[in-house]
């Protein structure tokens, strides 16, 4: 299936990646739907059409499918089994599988082992004395984290081993007695993420590896080149490639890595759509992530994924948005204001991207 | 004035003009709001609000005004009355007095020559007596154009003084009538234009002035450099500058020039908005015209007018737009579709800008 110009891209969630899809859409002479429960929304002021509806809303899906030339997702955490049934129905990119295996870290962690990608130790654990063993296993450290519905940071609990750990027990309460999995700490070095890119026809195509930093939890910046050689660079994209093919997948992923000393790389988790650590893409290649994954879903050529410059992608959050009058004072500096009314703590409100050094 | 994220901006037309400055406005955290008589226009498409009406329906405008922080346009042929009326009850930047000048060619032409900026010879021409004369004057060669509303090469007659000209009756009878301009045939060896921006604080940024070629009238392509030399360059600037300065413009204007063999440069005609031959600010600028132009009205600071990339941009014309795809095919290629539904011979449907080489 090619798309042609004038065809409706369905979107289901309506925040920034929403709105950064739609605007690539638009450019590429696409329309877009958005499915998201909250109006005026990041992502529906700059789309054609909006179903104000919950992403779960099997009639809003239905009344998607009928607008829509093929739907695609702006977050991961959409309802399974309201996806499978849109799959159905619908030219759903990426499918469901992608979902399916990015929800659950017992899962993703298990598929990217069995498809050759490393990742940290970890254990299933289903009640405290299962955490126990585990954590003796792992010398008393590790991160306790919620199988699903954990992002920035959240649902997380780590482990010291230095005596001011809570009981496994009180663990598990804390989080909600839900299912989690215990990851062993991973002494790495420095964080790097990759975008990949799966075509239809079944190419792929990466963007250049950042190098990462969070702060609290949260992604504050992605800096290119990303501070590892190239080797490291190299495997980074092979993971992503063999992931994107194990997948059978179409659009854009992001999948993040650990760097250990030795310059092993151990995968962390990967999103099944745009991500955060790709938004530099809109100013420093001619093809950003978000061109990338409509031209995918689309069944058009990907974008060849060179960067012009280097540069440093830092996120606004909350009030830091604030900030941008006086950023677009400097020279060199592509900032992205995502429309929302209200400035929270921990809010994603923005990014800037200042380009450092044109490379050629 | 400096306008507040999440603040409104006004657009009187919804072409693609409108369209990318909605989106840039979008990316500054500005709202915007369209007046355009027709509905689902390639603005409409990309911005919070439309208020479907014609230009001059004083209803809608002072509408505009109310829902409005600041006003602007994406076209010179407003009501000037309208305009001035708006200018009244809102903050209407560039102001009316641009658009008045603009409006008319002797007024433009005559302004432009007041401020030290050079054009070719004209005659304003009342009637077959005073064509014949000015003709006459000019060794029988010239291009008679219509005072008001020409573009795209309408409205235009040109004399080539050899024998298959129509008489000065016939001319003026085919343009209908109107009030016009015999403009002397400049000799010309290639066509150069000027973005600038003005800030509302006054200082001006200009982009690299493109080389032009117009086929049919119709702007072709715009290639950077633009291939004339570095005096040409800061001549054609300095004007640009001057006519800013002039008007007490605040925002983008388009200031198009004839190169002549010996260098020297002459004035054709200006656009109080951004401008066909800046698009390829969009692939090769971290700050484009549509967003320049944003940041002046909004009393924000201006960008730098670097260009990363030496670039060809190539408007899609009519059919064109069915090449999108196989340009995607391309590296280093950024495509834009303006979300017309209707192809039509002649009409400006989508460009795009090729990256050529890097620089820095």
């Amino acid at each position: 299936m090619t798309l042609r110009r004038g065809a409706t891209i369905g979107i289901i969630g309506g925040g920034q990646l929403g709105r950064m899809l739609a605007m690539a859409a638009a450019r590429l002479g696409f329309r877009t739907c958005v499915l998201e429960p909250q109006k005026d929304c990041p992502a529906a002021q700059l789309c054609n059409d909006q179903i104000v509806a919950a992403y779960d809303d099997v009639s809003a899906l239905r009344q998607l499918a009928d607008r829509c030339d093929v739907i695609t997702y702006e977050f991961e955490n959409i309802d399974l089994d309201a996806a499978r049934w849109l799959a159905t129905v619908a030219d759903l990119r990426p499918g469901a599988l992608a979902l399916e295996i990015a929800q659950d870290r017992l899962s993703e962690k298990t598929f990217l082992n069995d498809h050759g990608i490393a990742t940290v130790a970890f254990r299933n654990v289903g009640n405290a004395g299962e955490l126990d063993e585990a954590l003796a296993e792992f010398g008393g450290r590790g991160i306790l984290k919620t199988r699903r519905l954990g992002y920035d940071g959240k649902g997380q609990i780590r482990f010291r081993g230095d005596g001011t750990d809570p009981t496994s027990e009180q663990a598990l309460e804390s989080l909600g007695n839900v299912p989690v999995i215990l990851e062993e700490f991973a002494p790495f070095v420095s964080e790097i993420s990759v975008i990949a890119a799966r075509g239809a026809d079944g190419t792929v195509v990466c963007f250049d590896p950042p190098g990462n930093v969070h702060e609290d939890g949260i992604l504050a910046t992605s800096t290119l080149p990303g501070g590892v050689n190239a080797s490291v660079e190299s495997a980074a994209k092979f993971a992503a490639e063999q992931l994107a093919g194990a997948l059978g997948y179409v659009g854009v992923l992001g999948l993040e890595f650990f760097v250990m000393e030795d310059g092993s790389l151990r995968a962390n988790e990967f999103a099944p759509r745009v991500h955060n650590s790709g938004h530099w893409t809109e100013a420093a290649c001619v093809v950003s992530q978000f061109e990338q994954h409509i031209r995918a879903i689309a069944g058009w050529p990907l974008g060849d994924g060179k960067r012009h410059s280097d540069c440093v992608m830092h996120n606004l959050i909350g009030d830091d948005i604030a900030r941008i009058p006086a950023l677009a004072a400097e020279s060199g500096v592509l900032v992205h204001d995502y429309g929302k009314k209200e400035s929270r703590t921990g809010r994603k409100m923005g990014h800037f991207t200042r380009l450092v050094a044109r490379i050629g």
